[in-house]
């Protein structure tokens, strides 16, 4: 039955594709319309792109879902239907459903939350709320559904704390923490033509792949059943959104988009239990988060914007600099930068008078460090390279090394 | 265990009250900043009030019932609670868990497309289709969790159809067009101050009613619990709303609330299995329907805004007109103007050249019609006071006049 299921589900996916294709370019002046338009900084022409069209692929994504919510339930029944009776069989599976929906409505409100953030222009505070609010429902259900806290240990630390550890509350919080880091950890790592649904194309893909070697093995069959029933549409969605937004962009994704995609993640990553795995495909965001912490804690001075530089004359992209006083650096500021000069992560140029100019720290910048000026189109397609090359470490460490640490 | 679940119900009913309370005037300025205002053409200054607050109140109504989820749950499996294994009772309910997470799920889908509404403007053909997408996934649920589809037959059709009647298909197109129904009867029924709100707080208490007596009945226990469990917060919130959008309005409720508070009445009433008697709660929209038909359906020329004219030098609203030559109706326009004609419904003016002059067919300007030039709050008042009538005489159909149609 789970083939049947599966196929009907990548024909959704493939009606989903055509849909958004479809859609998108129909919408756009809509958007303009609607004061929903940014300026594409790194172009010749600062045209206005029509900002936010996350919003659009999330709703063909949820409309594609609804369609799909009887289909597994319904052939799941007839295979166990019991004959005699004709009735619901004693196995339904009532907690596959309800997480079905739950995650649904996680992503729903997600996608709401975040065009509200779009149209709005939330704080900076409510960046770490939102996600908060969306992942409730699903903390709720599975709290009632499971309850259970319970983490395996490592190998090397059983001696202390035994094979496995009920932590209790701390479960939930990391839960919610794993909503708030995944649609942050995207929206964080953007900013030119396509980088945000490249990545997610290629984290998604990375899940795909994730879900059918466990399939195969036979490991955690319901659980990643589950995460390919979601990601299967949120690509198909994903590459239709990403004709339009790859370089040069017709339309801009917005936050929306961002939360929808990080959300998603989340969901799988907790209700397919295999949420540390997910994180190991996010290295690329988490090189760039660690990469920034010196100018998000404000170490180092850091300016409002942080994207690279557009040369119209060239029609490349250059680093983006940040200037300061060496002797306005804190004792760990000073730290910080030393220890990423050693390395030669930054460039670094001081000044006769004593200021400094070094680029902002944030990966797409130091792609611009290590390879120089180059054309936005390219540095998009190295950043994607770094995420495909990322994935295969996550496979690296998820299975030959893993078992050094866990049992498999 | 009712008893406590419902307490505990009112408390976050209250909670959710005093934050939207807090939270709608910090959150106005940010409206207008993102373009989301409308102009007050009944007032003296035509200010600028901030628009489309319902998805605040929305969203306030959503964080209040994902508290809420484990409520019922956990307290009905404690009472139900197996001893001896410590584990799930064999009666966990199921299928009520998944009602109240999929009844938030049409209700979180239909505030966001609302919002899509109101910011993108989106055309008229997608009024119908928005609340029907967000009918999607409860469809899909009661698809999978009953699917029972079979209608009782009113007593004096019986000799007919006999005692039931499965409908099959039908039963679906009628839950959507419920859906579709309640939504636009809120937003057609609108356009003075407090208007939208005021007739959803007695809808919404009208139902709380009739859930109460229903459960004092000990009739269809779950369907009425449910249906409280989601109309206290509901009125809860809205309540807050009215003291902000009542007369002067301080802020616009946008299509947002009233696609919010239509999906939320359609969620409670097939969820609730009492969708006939909450259609009797909206005996005023009807009547505003049906009012409205010559002009929506173009047999009676219509303007842009049928809203009532504004009077500045006596601050009171005067009927809004419209004018045709009386050779443009066709014989299906004529028929009707001259029925409403004949039971003085309407204001009619034959000018010496032909032109007819006659008041916009809407319960706003009927109210003006019969009652002369009135304050706009006051206007409010009395198509509240309408809405209260109409509750009570829904009552009496239902209760005494039903058990000649039914057996009750």
């Amino acid at each position: 039955m789970t083939y049947i299921t599966v196929a009907l589900n990548g024909l959704i996916a493939v009606g989903a594709y055509f849909m958004a294709l479809r859609i998108i370019p129909r919408f756009k002046d809509m958007f303009i319309k609607a004061n929903l338009f940014g300026k594409d900084l790194c172009k010749r022409d600062k045209k206005e792109i029509p900002e936010s069209l996350g919003v659009l692929v999330g709703c063909v994504f949820l409309v594609a879902m609804f369609l799909f919510i009887p289909v597994p339930f319904t052939l799941e029944e007839a295979a166990a239907m019991d004959v005699e009776t004709g009735g619901k069989p004693a196995t339904f599976p009532h907690e596959e459903f309800v997480e079905l929906i739950v995650a649904l409505l996680s992503i729903c409100c997600m996608i709401l939350l975040g065009f509200a953030d779009d149209v709005l222009d939330l704080r900076w505070r409510h960046k770490l709320l939102l996600p908060t609010i969306a992942t409730l429902p699903l903390l709720m259900v599975y709290y009632v559904n499971y309850n259970s806290t319970t983490i395996i240990m490592p190998k090397f630390v059983r001696g202390l704390f035994g094979y496995s550890l009920d932590i209790g509350v701390l479960y939930y919080i990391y839960m919610g923490m794993l909503a708030v880091f995944c649609t942050n950890a995207i929206n964080i790592l953007a900013g030119i033509n396509g980088l945000e649904v490249g990545q997610s194309l290629i984290v998604a893909a990375s899940i795909l792949i994730f879900n059918a070697i466990e399939l195969c093995l036979g490991h955690q069959v319901d659980g990643h059943k589950f995460s390919v029933y979601l990601m299967l549409p949120f690509l198909a969605v994903s590459l239709a959104l990403w004709k339009y937004n790859k370089y040069p962009s017709q339309v801009f994704v917005g936050d929306t988009f961002c939360y929808f995609a990080g959300m998603t993640f989340a969901v799988v990553g907790i209700l397919g239990h295999f949420s540390k795995t997910l994180i190991l495909f996010f290295l690329p965001q988490i090189i760039n988060f660690l990469y920034s912490i010196p100018q998000l804690f404000k170490f180092v001075p850091c300016p409002r914007h942080r994207l690279p530089k557009y040369d119209p004359q060239t029609d490349l992209l250059h680093i983006s600099t940040t200037e300061f006083r060496k002797d306005e650096l804190n004792i760990l500021g000073k730290l910080m930068v030393t220890v990423l000069k050693t390395f030669k992560l930054i460039t670094w140029q001081e000044m006769p008078d004593g200021r400094v100019i070094t680029n902002n720290f944030t990966l797409i910048n130091f792609v611009l460090v290590v390879f120089g000026p180059v054309h936005e189109r390219v540095v998009t397609q190295m950043l994607m390279g770094v995420q495909v090359l990322c994935s295969i470490v996550a496979f690296v460490i998820r299975y030959p090394l893993a078992s050094y640490v866990y049992d498999t």
